[in-house]
């Protein structure tokens, strides 16, 4: 890493000169224009599985583009990235290696730490976890009865939640389809006992196997839900032992403790909001759908981040998406970005973004703890199209904020059911309405009633492929956990803490024993019985 | 409403008293010194069904709050509320009377039109529906096998999907704890198949009641959806005609048709998103919980209507949260507001909020078509504490810019489960967790490593109850829809119409019909197969 200087973006020449061309790009002319179709063709990287990222109606041309191409050398993004996964510190505030994409791949050099090999110790971690939903497929690991498991549930809290989540809810349909769908998966993550009552009186509880996910094994909401949970199976007059596995670290009480049939470990190098490739994801995956659909969807995260070390920009979707992004922040200041998946399947998709993306670079601090000058990560949302019409995008079109939308749109659905309706099908609806909008969002329209007219300028990206599907899932993933990574890079944060999270953990546990005084107490007065 | 005046925000004289008063309170100093206390007492306000209202935490002072006092006034907001509940033609664009409030209460005089009064309307649309209920539950009203109904599916998007969802899943564990739960609800709403298919595939078809809701009987999405479901009803054996039921008004086509067991009517008075307390909640909620518990909803709903009336803002909660939300976006310049409930119940209560807010309140021209040269409606997201802190807290507490945040909370959960863990219960976590947050985001912390280092004078209000129940639901609905409403008249925009939906509709018109060109002929061809 001798190599690498990590310098605050406002201290680059070429951001600078990025400053310089604020506004100058009218996404209304260049897709208005006769040029338009040739744009669309061009502004366009292939992704993995099939996938592609079009940013025809982003703010940019080649003159940004290649101030851009002047960033990724100056800032040496791809330097930095060949130094993560070559197994550097670049988690330096907590001194960790980051390696979340060696869990699904080996971009670089063999990665050794605590004396293994870290790509072997992952694998073998997989191999565990397939062995062990063989055995509950196939029956050779049953409950108390001797009857087969044919549900799973999730423990587990943020990146042991949200990922995870998105996921099982993205490929549910997809499995039942086609075949893979081998038990459904239910989710536990709110210290709000409804959310574990609610879960655990609609499940059959002797047929159930709970995942509990911790890697620290000491997260409250997660221990607190295990005890919930352990107490309506002893209610059940069942042997929680008999029902739970563990995800933790090899380090953690939960480790190798009798109250779990098995553990799998994961370590510090993996970030929660970064684990769904681990077993964190793996287990419940595994469980709900086999482990060769887990391993398809590494297979596509591995794919889309061998293309995130391509050099050249205009074929690095990541790379772009990141610049793009970095531009509508601190060139254009936006202060918020909305992701729009039209797709049913992608419904908790914009939630699993919303952590990944403002708990890794909503901070104040560079890497050296320095307090920088320019803003960082944007608010994260959005809900899926359609139904995101029909809401918040009156205030997208015709606001006063312009806010920079992300679309995702697949050509299939993937339940094979369908209808056609005014001789169109739904499907082919649901892309239409994409298309619409993206040109809806940058042409606008002119009207003689200013209520009815659309200033435009409005500038959107869109992802496609053919339909969601593991590879396709693990693709789009790995997309955004790297654009997340090289505008952490850009803006020379620390992208994998959350020093952020602390404070209000301890001023609960100060609540909770009791111990507080002032506004605190006050507070608490107000709320608690 | 003659002697009303219409203006512009940045007109008033109040306002540009307020906007020299930037930055003028310091949250950290209110809240940690000895009057911390007292100022938690005082920044109270109650609200219907004991909820109350707390802005302690709030970048407000006496100053602040007595030209608050004097906005009021200039602006005129009880004096447009009193016009709007008496009648008066406030939706200007439509040519509308704004009449939600009068489904659960009449604040004023009585308002004729179409030759009825309104509200004798309304409630003879509300017996009607609670007449179908009792007949559903009762089994007077069954299945084409004599079965009784279980189960009910509501077909509708944007506000006849997104608040009666919202409700629904509040209500669902406290109907069963206390008895009342009835039929298991669904909803069908995105254009995409897949999620038809997959509520579809999910029910007991021959058991199952649907409600098709659309006020003009022509949304594309929702009339799609109804053919997809006739025909998994045909095919399952099963008349569609005595599966469905409409909500929609008098003179659409749905209104007398034969192909529903009955038709419960609305009217253009009652916008979309202000839509839960007519027979769009009215129905599926009945005919889940039964009429009394819809009752119950309105009559919570009217209490804090009747309370938004109150002249002096120190005593009303929803004309305080407006004042207080101008303050924060057109004098502090903050884009976005998140809601936080910390109570599972409300998990998709921001959902709601971000179509009731965004979809009002998006808009860059005044009710005279006149564009307006200040920022109006902020982006509003949220999801569920303390699942949220494990996710996009880290950017509101350490990010770049500062996010006003709404807290609500409950000292009691619904579903009467919970477990001791370290000595308290989980209710009491959750609770715990509230009050810390509001203190952490507000005072900060002080640290020598600037990475664990916490700014502070992050803005926040607390709503809080005794438990999520209808009547308290009723009242934050209530509450909510009035803020937007003050918000509305404070920005002098069109809170109820929503033109800037129009375009992309039109557009994708044209993409269906392929008489398409350029961009939107480009983008097609990615796209659509």
């Amino acid at each position: 890493m001798s190599n690498i200087a990590w310098n605050n973006l406002d201290t680059l020449e070429s951001f600078k000169k990025l400053q310089a061309l604020k506004d100058c790009v009218s996404v209304a002319k260049e897709l208005s224009g006769a040029e338009a179709a040739k744009r669309v063709a061009e502004y366009s990287i292939p992704m993995a599985d099939g996938l592609v990222y079009n940013y025809a109606a982003k703010q940019v041309n080649s003159k940004i583009i290649s101030i851009f191409e002047e960033l990724v050398k100056e800032s040496q993004l791809l330097e930095k990235f060949e130094a993560l996964y070559n197994g550097d510190v670049i988690n330096t505030g907590e001194k960790r290696m980051v390696l979340h994409q060696l869990l699904r791949g080996q971009l670089g050099k063999d990665v050794v730490a605590d004396g293994v090999n870290k790509r072997d110790f992952y694998i073998n971690e997989q191999k565990k976890i397939a062995v062990f939903a063989e055995k509950v497929h196939s029956g050779k690991i049953v409950n108390e009865k001797g009857e087969k498991f044919t549900s799973v549930c999730q423990i587990g809290i943020g990146g042991s939640d949200l990922g995870p989540r998105a996921i099982y809810l993205a490929l549910e349909n997809w499995a039942k389809q086609t075949g893979n769908f081998k038990m459904d998966a239910h989710f536990i993550s709110n210290v709000d006992p409804d959310d574990a009552a609610s879960v655990l009186q609609s499940i059959d509880l002797s047929k159930t196997i709970f995942i509990l996910v911790s890697k620290s094994g000491t997260t409250l909401e997660t221990l607190t839900n295990e005890s919930f949970v352990k107490d309506f199976l002893k209610n059940a007059g069942l042997d929680p032992s008999k029902h739970m596995i563990a995800v933790t670290s090899e380090t953690s009480p939960l480790a190798k403790s009798p109250d779990y049939l098995e553990a799998f470990f994961m370590d510090d190098y993996i970030g929660g909001r970064y684990s769904s490739s681990s077993g964190v994801g793996g287990a419940i995956l595994s469980l709900a759908f086999g482990s060769e659909v887990f391993d398809d969807f590494l297979k596509g995260a591995a794919e889309e981040d061998k293309l995130a070390t391509e050099k050249d920009v205009r074929k690095n979707a990541a790379l772009m998406d990141a610049l793009i992004g970095v531009y509508e922040r601190n060139v254009q200041e936006y202060p918020s970005t909305a992701v729009l998946p039209y797709s049913q399947a992608l419904s908790r998709f914009p939630a699993h973004l919303q952590q990944l993306d403002m708990e890794s670079n909503g901070k104040s601090v560079n890497r050296f703890g320095e307090k920088i000058n320019y803003v960082t990560g944007p608010v994260i949302f959005g809900e899926p199209g359609t139904n995101g019409q029909h809401s918040f995008y009156q205030l997208l079109h015709q606001g006063t904020n312009i806010i920079p939308l992300q679309f995702i749109a697949f050509k299939e659905n993937q339940t094979g059911k369908d209808v056609v309706i005014q001789d169109s099908t739904s499907q082919t609806k649901l892309c239409a309405n994409v298309v619409a909008q993206i040109v809806a969002f940058a042409c606008g329209k002119n009207d003689e009633n200013p209520n009815k007219f659309f200033a435009g300028e409005r500038p959107s990206s869109l992802i496609y492929g053919k339909q969601v599907s593991p590879k396709t899932l693990g693709a789009l993933l790995a997309h955004y956990e790297n654009k997340v990574m090289f505008q952490g890079f850009l803006w020379n944060v620390n992208s994998f803490d959350q020093e952020g999270v602390q404070l209000g953990k301890t001023l609960a546990k100060s609540v909770l024993s009791g111990k507080m005084e002032g506004a605190l107490k006050a507070y608490a007065e107000l709320l608690i019985k």
